[in-house]
């Protein structure tokens, strides 16, 4: 497998394909045809022939794909196969939403804990997840072998519990403040999950009259690229 | 102002600039130069300078933007300069992390109400938040004038819900259910918030031998491009 030139971009579909695999795997079919899992997920079957022939062959002619096979290798791809240990730094309304998240035990992520520095909170759980004085941090990520660490902190302290988290040895960190945070280390992995611009991007389209939405809507559906000039 | 041609890249840009732009006013400057605001927050100039000439000419030669009349214009564009009404559908640890979400705030979006059909949460506040029954939806939605719905149900019935948004008239929706969700109308905007794809990125990421991180590393600082071949 030549998985050294894999864009964020590839991983990305790639977790979409798995997806789309899982949903053919729960209806009961053990083969898939490329072009039927593009029509049925709204996918690009080249671009997906493709992406999936850069990882070795999986599909039989005639027959398509083998939907467990397939998604075996996909799961191994993206290091799903292994479980990840996670600590989520906040224990306010968003970070306890998600110590409680379906989408890590899918993705194979542990929460194993959250942290923060607030006396009322520390020493409480949600669920099974115990909230640990925030100053235990390095100490417990060291023990407990924590890999991710996700931000769920007020934008105003986010960068501060960014660098400890680094400093910590943390290399893939996802953040949910709305802040913008600078990296000292380029070999840390940071996501941000950016609501802000989700929300100013369906303000635009509620401040756009009706006519135009529909516009809009008609040139897409001939497929042409609806893109600034 | 020629806002009939805008792809959602572009929303997601002006977004960013606008939010560059506060943090530049917050330090007190009333100018700044498109290389300085490139380079402070990691932009690529001539995109920025080709993104805001579609919309005028804010620039003055020599000095500059001016902060906060490029500000005002961004906000106006965006549509942020109007309230618009929010109803959280799924009074969940998600839902009600979000019914407190500043985010929404300051995008001049207000959560007016959240729906659940647990009888033990309809009746209660979170914060200024009221949980409504589900069954009165269609109707409050109307009285409301709520013009956005943001989905915080469990996947299992993330569908349902979505449909009946969709009948309450409602154009904008923001998923935050892991699930795809089918539109039968296509002048409804869905964002969907995908963790999902976040975490295998970072999942990825964790997967790969710390040689080839820093290798891919290297690469992209040398500014080659680090796609699949």
């Amino acid at each position: 497998m030549k998985s050294d030139k894999i864009s964020e971009s590839t991983t990305n579909r790639l977790s979409i394909y798995l997806r789309c695999l899982k949903a053919v795997a729960a209806s009961g079919a053990t083969t898939v045809s490329s072009k039927a899992l593009a029509d049925d997920f709204h996918l690009n079957s080249a671009q997906m022939r493709k992406d999936l022939a850069y990882f070795g062959e999986f599909g039989v002619r005639g027959l398509g794909y083998s939907v467990d096979t397939l998604c075996d290798h996909l799961t191994k791809i993206l290091g799903l196969d292994k479980e990840h240990r996670v600590a989520i730094m906040g224990a306010g309304r968003l970070g306890t939403a998600l110590a409680d998240y379906y989408g890590f035990r899918r993705a194979n992520f542990t929460v194993t804990a959250l942290f923060d520095n607030d006396r009322e909170k520390i020493g409480t759980r949600i669920g099974e997840v115990k909230v640990l004085d925030a100053k235990n941090f390095a100490a417990t990520v060291k023990r407990d072998n924590i890999e991710l660490a996700v931000i769920a902190v007020p934008a105003s302290c986010a960068q501060m519990v960014f660098e400890d988290i680094v400093a910590a040895g943390i290399k893939a960190v996802l953040n949910f403040a709305p802040a913008a945070l600078r990296k000292s280390s380029s070999d840390v992995k940071l996501k941000t999950v950016d609501l802000t611009t989700s929300l100013e991007s369906l303000s635009f389209f509620l401040a756009q009259p009706a006519k135009q939405n529909s516009t809009n809507r008609k040139r897409k559906t001939k497929g042409g690229r609806n893109t600034a000039k």
